[in-house]
């Protein structure tokens, strides 16, 4: 199985081309759709959707990334390996998020002519080098193969997470299409009212809180407690709730949170009230 | 084969999460996207495009629906067996439209833990609920193994269509990407230059009536005789025609006819004129 | 393998109905989709996204086009053998970019009832006669058994190119999803710092010119020069550049070239200064 995740969009057909490139190599290749919808050249953006995939998905999956502003020069193309899957796409730290909590066991660099398309392009990686490779390494082609070994992959800085014993400070890492702000703030588990929290994205640090004794701030914005359930405000009303990946998120029942709460990626969110951290 | 309807969209990864789950579960399992632009929580919309999709698939195909407003709350989470297929997803009416035609032959809650995944949320059941019930179907596990029987699944009512003498009232159901006004007016067959129809929805009462000798009336405006092809007019003219499920749709030839004739979904539609009606 | 492009769009489910139909005659066929964003009835913009498309499938793909404004009237229905795969739509042009490069064995109209759907409607061919003539055919049916040999098939007139001693003329075809405004002019391939054309679409003629020794005419405005990448020049600057395909394109870097040079479809482009043609 080989997963595509692209800021392609679905108007064009770069996409099927890439499977059309992989169909040739990998016949009977199940593709998965990550998403396409990737705003142009969001790195981040790619990062943060691969983080919340690829635990659901098969170890042996081929994950393909193709969010690639520096198309083109001189960034490397890269596939990698983990507990999780293998990552094949440029080195431009969308990989970073996923690998801080589960770091690659090898890492090359695609650099080998005879696992490129032919008459490779300036501008396409996606097609020449991605997808030839993700489809190489699908038909069960070694990494070490494809070129020599990568030590030291680019990273992003890793979503911010600070924990003092009065406060958690993270920020809105994400908006979904249903208008919830997921925050850097996880990964949060519940044991009956009280949640723990573990430092997702490979953060250290521990804290202990009951839900209903602590403010969330949002921006200009506060709620009281966090909830385990939208059902359990009452509709149009805004709430923090642990989110399906266990992190915090911030959003009003049956309304669209982000635009509400007037939050959007890289606004400060806090949590802010009787806090027990274990560092 | 798996075929997926939710109301995510595809600007996030959670339509891929669940594709992983149930890859996890059923390797090789083909999926195909019904839709996944179903407006946020709209059950009737839901419900409309499954109709119109099931009958065209393979009766061995597992549909899973998620379209779910009521997740966290106490909403049963179900599956069920028709002569068309296998339904899960939650029950909230979803699959009331389709199974007006075909009932079901079992319906279960989906209550058995070890067919759920660990760890489960309150948010994203279609994650943690629907996809490992509908992996664990595809490989032959029992519907009976996934909880107990259901016996009274929630219905939505069913579109609206009354019959008299004079006059076929029903309302608009559905507006498609091209404009087209799809109405509960049917189900319609062709004998001739006659429209036979039978009450589509499970609904009874036939009836019959010469085409070109009825008018239709919908929302402010009439059109003349119902059309059997969209060519059959001039481009920029409203009209009536059998849509490709059999139902009454109003259109504008190459042009958008709901916006042209100011119709919206639940708006009234009428054919008036000779209509012979049996009950 | 089966690809699919419409100009159905995603909201609707004509897209699943027609793999559910091909699923029902071809179990395990493998779907991909091409593209379902083609404008409504944009005959032009689904024949140059097949011409992009279709030289990086495996050469037994079996391309399923519905973009077919004549649906109910007398335009044929066919199916078409290449060298590069085999073809599936309604006679209206949609094929004749793909097939003025590689020009079909065999074309025969879909006439045969035996391998349409049974109740036919007349707004969707899509369902009814074109996706049943993919699946059979994908499955080892000849294609002279679906109907009788079409000798005739429709063209569209070609993207126009024109070279003479000091200029090549050509126009806008397509603006991709990043604003990259693809020109006719090609296609283009690199001799160190000399560009070579060869004439895309079949077209005869040759030319060959240095690179940073021409001028580019597009619309109102002008650039200088030809690239190899985006990566060349400072971003938010315009440059025209050979694209992935071996097309012209105008670009800015990371920004929408065809909203910054205000070129549209049709728009005229030219490459003026010292060429050497070959007729």
């Amino acid at each position: 199985m080989i997963t595509l995740m692209t800021d392609f969009g679905l108007d064009d057909v770069y996409v099927a081309v890439m499977k059309g490139v992989i169909s040739g190599i990998a016949p009977g290749a199940a593709f998965v759709d990550l998403c396409h919808a990737v705003a142009p050249q969001d790195i981040r953006g790619a990062a943060f959707r691969l983080w919340m995939a690829v635990p659901y998905f098969p170890a042996h999956t081929v994950h393909l990334v193709v969010v690639d502003p520096g198309v083109g020069t001189s960034r490397r193309a890269i596939a990698a390996r983990t507990s999780q899957g293998i990552f094949v796409g440029p080195d431009n730290g969308v990989f970073s998020y996923v690998w801080a909590e589960s770091s690659p066991r090898q890492v090359v660099e695609l650099e080998n002519p005879r696992y490129h398309l032919p008459g490779m392009s300036t501008t396409f990686h996606g097609r020449d080098i991605f997808s030839p490779a993700a489809a190489h390494v699908a038909v069960g082609v070694d990494l070490g193969a494809l070129g020599p070994e990568v030590t030291d992959p680019v990273g992003l800085p890793l979503p911010s997470l600070e924990l003092t014993a009065c406060q958690i400070a993270g920020e809105v890492l994400y908006v979904d299409r249903f208008g919830n702000a997921i925050t850097s703030i996880g990964r949060l588990t519940w044991d009956r009212d009280t949640l723990l929290l573990e430092g997702a994205f490979g953060g250290c640090g521990r804290a202990r809180f009951r839900a209903s004794g602590v403010q969330v701030v949002a921006g200009r914005r506060q709620v009281y407690g966090i909830h385990g359930a939208y059902g359990e405000v009452s509709v149009g009303t805004a709430l923090a709730l642990v989110g399906s990946s266990g992190l915090l998120e911030l959003a009003v029942s049956q309304g669209h949170g982000a635009q509400a709460l007037d939050l959007q990626v890289g606004d400060p969110v806090m949590v802010v009230g009787d806090i027990e951290v274990e560092l």
